[in-house]
């Protein structure tokens, strides 16, 4: 685990939600993305070497929709940056945490990322990223 | 705000989760601090420029008890590093934020907190944190 990437942040509306943590960081947000598998809109800012993703739901279906149903707006997950995703979640594996996406697919912002569940992991929804590199 | 500096994580027992996140970051805690006065210990974990805090209440008016009773353990807060805490505090102020302690007080880790209202910020308790200069 290279760093804190980002942690993600559920929101209900991304045109109320853009301002405020505009005003709370001091920057504005500096891309939005829509990722359509995950029913997601989301939005980052940037934290010197961290964001910040805000994510709104695209659809009832989608997950950032019955987390805010469930638990309302608040932080979703903490993103690790890590080099080499497949050897890392190889190595969590064999520690016992229990990976929801053995095989890592495209998220926002070029990333390969997978998730651990909540539960091997005090609550926390643990995600792991890595960048993906040209050519 | 400079960067995340840490994120804080509400758990039940410390001697239970100081292996699981050594785990899972793959570097031991290098430190653990109680603060009396808030009722909770703590340990730490690096993660490249960022830190993770673990949070175990040692009584039950403890906040950690309270939001370990409402929510169970999971993120409790996220933290960003300032250079300057009273200037931005009066920033944020101005911006229309609810801040919980407008006179910093001495946190973990040899750091100024102060803390923002969540109902102000989408649900997420964010800390102010700057560390506090030697002389």
């Amino acid at each position: 685990m290279e760093k804190i990437e980002h942690i993600g942040i559920a929101v209900k509306d991304l045109e109320v939600s853009n301002p405020l943590f505009a005003k709370l960081l001091g920057v504005p947000h500096y891309k939005m993305e829509e990722v359509a598998s995950e029913g997601v809109k989301t939005s980052f800012f940037k934290s010197g070497p961290n964001k910040i993703e805000l994510l709104e739901a695209t659809n009832p279906e989608s997950p950032i929709a019955k987390f805010l149903e469930k638990k309302g707006e608040g932080i979703h997950h903490v993103a690790f940056a890590v080099d080499d995703i497949v050897s890392e979640l190889a190595r969590l594996k064999q520690e016992g945490f229990q990976i929801l996406n053995e095989t890592p697919k495209k998220g926002a912002d070029n990333k390969l990322v997978a998730f651990l569940h909540p539960k091997g992991t005090n609550g926390v929804l643990v995600e792991l990223c890595q960048e993906i590199k040209e050519g």
